[in-house]
């Protein structure tokens, strides 16, 4: 079997989606990638995660033919993919309907820096996409979905900010790898519910000033971190 | 016994009401038919899900006349009927108060189509009924629930859209069998939630464009379904 | 030991407030009496709910004498006696600051009846009482506690109505029986929580007619009720 | 091993946060301090609560100075050791990012006193810090954050007001000993959830009297304490 250590990671990444209760039934998906051989091992679709093994992900080449695996991949696999060829820095890809975050990409409305917690892992809003156009929908949706997030991202780093809001839909996230992206999909739900709580109590809470979103973003990121035991 | 099969998808579909946190006490109820027989099997009224047997459930006819069993049927089994007779195409009905669908009954609101999630399973807004006459409630209050749910679908598909709110009261979801009307319960459950979180963030939020609609809900249903695993 | 039945009863009434999630740490606190000999069991104060025993529980007479056990009883005691001297009907009282109840309660707002949830177990709003005045705080708080629901339960039937906010404050409960009063609370914080979802939907939402009101609630209660089992 | 007792209180401490939910992955940390021997026990930064150990948890002095351990402190324990030294009658400190204090930390909005569950453990407003400055945030963050909480409580008294928002960050809470600030840090949140939906409910909600509050208060501190079973 191809992958069996990247198999495992994607699969616990996956199962980490229920444990933080982001995905009812079999909505959500996780990927991760082996840069060297080019090739993606992702959820498949519609299978439910109790009974998910690392046999069953798919493992699929960047042009998304299936290399080894009988189910179908994941109905998101072209986003992910796409995600994968345009951030050459990113190792996994998570897509859930998590309930605060999917508030806010239903609103189509990026969440704002209001707090230390989303300053220590998002530098700057965890922004929205514009909608997919008519044509858009119409012709090749779930590439165009990656279309619109790498639009979005033209200007943003992809590790700074390792998440986005794709509007009238979910949250996708990702990171170096799967198991990152999965923390990072979980921490997007944290903060997108942290931000409803602030907008409820004071429709008018004003941003973390930039000073401070630098201050919180550099503790855990960066030469400068002094978070963890990373230095120890 | 009648219908073995039939009752245990059935005490399935109440137990998994529970199981997704949709009732309270034995607030809720489920039932299936079979239609080759024309008999309905549904939860016995006021019995503890914890102590709920396959035994338990009471068969009726259409009419509602006790075919099997010694304890009453639920309270609403009326409106369970009335559906069956209006709707041939379904084989199962759910009836909850969960949290926010409820919410969403009692504001007797339609929940708008925000999203992709609630488009993967409702082909355009969960509707809501008109309330009920005095009348209406006076006269054979458990059938006229049916009655104004049965007007509000004279051209809506039952399948398309497999849920409603009836105004002042909880929603009824339904499907082809007991098993898809407690996971669409579930679901409505879910996107009520969604929907929730994205009124509260922005009250003017839009609808999804009816092209997105049809996409994410032609994904999962039809002829060109993309999603799951029925093309293996 | 006194009262062996009725501790039992009320043991398992406060760990219902348990299980039912609507206590934190020793916040809340049941009781029940026997009308025959006039004496009340109660929580003792403070106890933690995992190490509570039927041997722990307070008995009190109705003038708040201890009559057994030697733990102080809860310092709400004198609240529960003076409704068990108020509402001769009644054989339980439960006390929690559970989430939803508490926050009407804070803001000194009847729960309006939005559904037939409510319907079903309240016969009308769920009252809130006026605030105490400074002298009855100081003079003997608990005590005037108690006066103010009697106050605001003149023209109502506690029956019918199970339960009160007490402004600024938090819920009581009652019933027949401490198994009721705890089952009364645990319903009161659901209506509670519907009836915020549907505010926070809809400002204006309407409450339901008179008519469908009495119907719910008539379904349930009294000579005509067609719920449960009571008539088979 | 340095001060085995303090350390096993510390880590329950740390634990009770994850027990009632208020810590996401690392996020949180308690610590406690034995005053004879001016030595704190702080949870290690970064490290799982699942893997936490008593062993784990590093002893600094008042100065900062790692004295027994092998990884490093919590990011925070300049803010910790600031507080200990500012506050000499407590014996604990705790800070999270839970969910409802936090979100009125993010609105840089003090909770005002909204009812006796409140009053109970807070004598008046849980009070907001000013933002830090930019000097502030660049020359000594965490030192700072500790600063600013003491510039708040200039005429507070920390123990009856056992816990401060800091605007655009999360709360700290303290109390006589460690276990005594995860109480309150504990009950910090509810009291946060409980004034969230009361100012949903009714945004011009009104605090409660100053008799209530320091009635409620003094019923469970104080020479007249009658809560609990101090006096048995």
């Amino acid at each position: 079997m191809l992958l069996p250590t990247l198999r495992e990671e994607v699969l616990d990444a996956n199962l980490e989606l229920v444990r933080k209760g982001l995905v009812l039934y079999t909505f959500g998906n996780a990927s991760g990638i082996d840069r060297e051989q080019g090739l993606v091992a992702i959820k498949p679709s519609g299978v439910a995660y109790e009974r998910l093994t690392a046999e069953d992900l798919v493992v699929v080449d960047l042009d998304g033919k299936i290399v080894e695996g009988t189910l179908n991949p994941s109905s998101d696999v072209k986003t992910h993919l796409l995600l994968y060829r345009e951030f050459p820095m990113i190792g996994g890809v998570v897509h859930t309907h998590s309930e605060f975050a999917t508030g806010w990409a239903q609103a189509a409305t990026a969440i704002p820096c209001f707090g230390t917690t989303h300053a220590d892992y998002f530098y700057g809003e965890v922004p929205v996409t514009r909608p997919l156009s008519d044509e858009e929908i119409e012709a090749d949706y779930e590439y165009n979905t990656g279309v619109v997030i790498g639009e979005r991202f033209k200007t943003l780093d992809p590790l700074a900010v390792p998440g986005v809001l794709v509007a009238n839909h979910a949250p996708f996230a990702w990171g170096k790898t799967a198991s990152a992206a999965a923390y990072n999909a979980v921490v997007l739900e944290y903060v997108a519910k942290l931000a409803f709580r602030t907008v409820v109590i004071d429709s008018e809470a004003a941003k973390v000033s930039s000073r401070l979103l630098r201050k919180h973003y550099e503790r855990k990121h960066g030469p400068k971190a002094t978070y963890g035991q990373r230095d120890s």
